[in-house]
Parts: structure tokens; sequence; C-alpha cells
């Protein structure tokens, strides 16, 4: 979990460069579990509710928000937090629940910063997004915590997944097996389904049952308070892949080590793609997704690791490298490892096992 | 999933009440479910993330929408369809994804009319809150989708709940039973918790390991497109419950079929809520959560059917039942239908089994 010393220190990071006269309010969910820890689990009846923030120029935070959310509320950053009540179980709803922050809002100013149509929400937006890319100790914490969650799933998948087995039950054993890693529920999304090459790259889970020489590209992220994983491997359905779908394995791990070595702070993003396609070699255009992106709050988010970057590695990016090659009439192929960059290098965050059988 | 006719008709009554003169804009995900069946599925990357609908005085519809929300935009029911794209997977990001929607709320009036702060956004809720308890033809057909996936999960749960497993190990069971009668994926929330009487009521699943004797209460919803189902029934680990666990159940039993008795459109909630606890006689003080609510895009809503109720129930309502008894030394057991109120009465859209055993 985020701890309390660095939301203050994200808080304060913020005002600093946003400068504020008055009181800034903050509603969009990144930004409270960015700033305070604040975070509403979307599998419960108030996934779509929230809180709103206030921080007053001289750093005091104040967090708002539906007293019926999960234990979010309560397990939250700020100087002082407020509960509003819209419903007591024994008298109808006293308003509105959507509502029940406005007048929270009403009386700090009445607009909220990093609303759509607010005039400063371009610059709340760029700044934290950009203070985004350096995490902190104990994002990087919740991150490692997602990881080793999200590496159970895939030691299941590599035991369970095979011929007569559908993606749907893949998907509910992956995430039976991240469940129990992590002690509680948590969303699992992303990828779990069989790739035939060009025309299929991912997808969510259908009721297809697995058939023996299928590649099933295992693709996905555990979000806890927000923070989410993201990494892949494929399998060869029965264990008994084609050389050519070992080909395809062989120069994906290739590409991958390739871009691996370039990842550093200071170094132009293009250099570690480029690093990956030529790793390709003549296969190269058979990589038609993207290299790698920044991974945190969102995904996909800055750096973009892309056919024409623009962007530069900070020390404090954690990003993903997933070369992946899709070959019709061989399958699609994918693998993935999730990185944090450092001054000389990189710490990888991500142990699962990337091979096909 | 909701009707291209369905979410017209929907419109053109939302207009008809509101009259407005110049193009509403709404933004929040319950509005764009209810008025163009527009919704973002919260176990993927896209779940922070949303769309934007313009209504002319005219009827005419616009829906924009970020382009890489999972197929939900190609789905939703309006006369327009503009995906607006931040990412293409070969440049870095365009533009922060949250606000790829600001030109096209600028480009109407910039206001968004059911955001938290417009002056506007008290009556929008309003009207839309009082209609959305009619529900459609369209609307009813989708819950049913969730109440038959819901009662999969259920009649799992009846073989599988026991001795040694886990809460865990009983929500991804439910879970997978779920999926697999939906035939994808889908959130699945509720209670998955033995009760031991008044301390605890209900929560998520935890990794205790259930032993015979204990309560456990199985109340859940699955959502489909942002609708939702909603029952309850309660098991006796082990399956022989004491005469003091049984005595709980036949209680609930007389109560639920009391409180059912009295729903028909016309009848004050007050009068289901009182017939609930009477039929619970000398144990009704043990009775101490809500009796039953309004369900559909949200839960709990209108109308709430409480100790101190004020609403009247009107035909097209859904609504659950949901009495219980928490008594300390004994354990807690609820159980909950889901009903449709019509002019003489009512359709019970649930049909799990609600016995102990």
């Amino acid at each position: 979990m985020l701890t309390a010393d660095g939301c203050r220190t994200r808080r304060l990071r913020f005002l600093d460069r946003l400068k504020p006269t008055r009181p800034v309010v903050l509603a969009d969910p990144l930004h409270l579990r960015y700033l305070c820890g604040f975070h509403v689990d979307t599998i419960s009846s108030s996934a779509d509710f929230g809180g709103l923030l206030v921080i007053r120029p001289d750093g005091h935070s104040t967090l708002f928000y539906d007293h019926k959310l999960p234990k979010t509320g309560g397990l939250a950053h700020a100087d002082e937090r407020t509960p509003l009540t819209w419903y007591t179980g024994q008298e109808p709803e006293t308003g509105t629940r959507r509502l029940v922050l406005r007048a929270a809002a009403e009386a700090h100013g009445g607009r909220i910063h990093d609303s759509l149509t607010d005039p400063l929400a371009p610059q709340v937006f760029a700044i934290l997004s950009e203070m985004r890319r350096r995490k902190d100790p104990d994002e990087i914490a919740l991150l490692k915590t997602c990881m080793n969650a999200c590496a159970a799933g895939h030691a299941w998948g590599r035991v369970n997944i095979r011929p007569g087995v559908t993606e749907l039950e893949v998907y509910a054993g992956v995430a039976t097996a991240v469940y129990a890693a992590l002690g509680r529920w948590a969303v699992v999304y992303g990828d779990f389904t069989v790739s035939p090459g060009s025309t299929k790259r991912g997808g969510p889970p259908t009721p297809h049952v697995l058939e023996a020489g299928e590649l099933f590209i295992l693709d996905y992220s555990v979000v806890v308070q927000g923070y989410r994983s993201d990494f892949t491997n494929t399998l060869c359905i029965g264990g008994r892949p084609t050389p050519q779908q070992q080909q395809l394995m062989d120069r994906s791990l290739r590409a991958l080590a390739a871009g691996a070595q370039e990842l550093r702070a200071g170094v132009p993003c293009q250099r570690a793609y480029d690093a990956m396609r030529t790793a390709f070699g003549d296969m190269a255009d058979s990589f038609t997704t993207h290299g790698g992106h920044g991974l945190g709050l969102a995904h996909p988010e800055p750096p973009y690791i892309v056919r024409h970057s623009t962007e530069t590695l900070v020390a404090g990016d954690v990003v993903t490298l997933e070369p992946g090659l899709y070959v019709d009439g061989v399958g699609g192929l994918r693998i993935e490892h999730n990185f944090l960059i450092t001054d000389t290098g990189y710490e990888q965050l991500s142990h699962h096992t990337t091979t096909l059988v």
C-alpha cells in the first residue's frame, strides 16, 4: 500500500510545480490514487463512485468521500478525511449518490480542477503525468506486490493450460491463483486467448476449447489499489511446438534481451525499440504490435517504446518490453517483462518463465 | 443488450422532461449506459475512461468515445458514433488519455451537464433517477441475463461450498460458473463470507477456511453492460444446521413471503418492510439490515424498503427483498429474491434455491 509519507511528498511536489494561490480540488480517480492512496475497488457496488481531494496552497489536504465505499476511505492518506452520507440503511437516500460530493466542491470554489472541461485541467494533467513517471519507493513496493501475484497466475498457467480446457477456465484458474497469492480478490484483466497469427493478437477469454498446437498468449495485469503489473508468456497447447513456433519464441527472446540491454536513464526509447526490431532480423515485419510502454496507475502510459518514439527514459520509469511475432499458419506469440529504470540500467521486476512448454 | 429503440425512447423521454434549448452533454457512466448502452468493462485497461453523449433538442444524438476502449463504442446506440484517437501503437500518445474528449466537450458549449459541479446536474439526475425506476423491456431482458448467470453461480455454491474450502475459492468457483453461463467474463461482486452473527453481516471473500456449522452468506451481483442481479442464499457449512440456525431460515422465508405479498404498483414500500418485520415475530430485533431496495444500473438505488420508507412502488420497479437475522452464537443468515413490480403484483426474476442445505 502507498505510505502516508509517499503521498505527502507527492502532494508537496505537485504544489511546488503548480504553485496555486487557492485550494486545488481534484476528483480524477488516478490522481486520488496517486496523491492520497484513495482507490475504489471496481469489483464492488461502488465502482462508479469516488472522492474529492482538496489541497490547500500550504499543503494541508482533505479527502471527502462517499461513506458507502469499501474500506478505501479509511485507508487513504490525507490530513483530514470526511465521509459524506447519502444512505443509512434505515431511511431512503438523502440525495442522489453521485452528487454527495457536490456541496464539498461548492464549498471549495465550485470547480474541479482535473475535470474534463476545467481550464486548469491540461496543466494539472501535464504535471501529474510527468511526475507519475518517476516512481517513488512506496509505488515500487506496490507494483512488486502486483508482480508477485501476477507471477503466481503464470505459474498456474504453465501447469494447467492444456487441450480440452476453455479460455474462460484459464482465466478463472489464473485469477484464482492470483487471489490466493494476494490473500484477497483483485481485478485481473488482459489477453487470455489463442492467437492464430496476424488476425488476432489478444483479447478477453472466450468459450473456445483449447486444441493441441495452438499458441496461447497469456498477457495480463493484476491491479492493487490502482497499480498494476503487465507481463506475458505464450504457451504451446499440448507442449509440442513446431520448429516454426519455436523460432517465434527464440527470436522474441533475443529481441527482449536486445531491448533490455538499452534500458537506462537518459536513453531514447527509440533505441530500445530499434534494438528489438533489429534482433528480429528477417522476421521484423511480423512484429506489428508496440514494443513496450510505461506502467503504473494505467497502461499503456508514457513513455512509449514504439516505432516512432520521441521520449527518453528517466530513472523511476517502470516500463514493459513486449516483443512478439504474428505469423499466419504458425501462430501469434508475445513475451513481456517489466523493468524499473535506474541511472545505470534497470531492475527486472517480473520473474515468470518465458518458454513455450 | 439494450436495443436501439429502447435507447432512443429513453432519450426522447428525457428531452421531453428536461426541455433543453441547447444540446445536452452527458458523461456520467450510468447515464451513458442508460441512454445509449455505452458501457466500459471495469475488467479492462480502460476501466477509468469513457465517453461523451451529446443530445440535441431535436433528438439527434452523437457519442464521442476513446477509441482504445473494448468493443463498447461499437455496441452503443446513437445516431452518430465518433471514436477519438489518443494512441496508435506506432507513436507516443498524442495527448493525455483522460482529456481526449475535451475538444468534443468544448465544441458543444464547454459544459458537461451531469458533472458534479454543473448547475444543471441536480435536475438531470433527478429526472434520470426517476425515469430509471420504470424499466423498459430491453432493460428487463438484460436484467434477466444477469439473473440467469447469477443463478448458475448459486447452483455451483450448493454443491461445492463445504468444509475445508476457503472463501476466496468459493468466490473463484462462483465466478467461474457465472462466466460459463454467460459465455464471457463479467464483474461478480458481493458478500462471500461466513457470518458469526451481528458482528459481520457480509463482506468480500477472505482466506478463511470454512468450518462445519458456519453460516455462509452468498449475496452477490453479476454485472452485464452495467445492469446487475442481486440475490442471496445462506448455506450451513457441512449441511447439518442446528435447530436455532434452521429457525433463522424458517423465519426469513416467512418474512420474504410476507414482504412479497405486498409488492404491487401503488403500494408504499413501508408496507413491504413492515410485513417482513411483523413476520419475524419475536426475532424482529435481530433483523438489523435494510429490507430491500431498487436494482438496475446501480445498487442500492430507489426505492428503498427500509425501516423508515417514504417511497411508493411503481410498475417497472425492479426491487430486492432481503430479510435476514443476525444472532451471535447462532450465526447470520440472509435470503434475497428480485422482483419486477407490475400493476397487479410482481414477476419474480430470481429462481435460485433458498435453503440451508
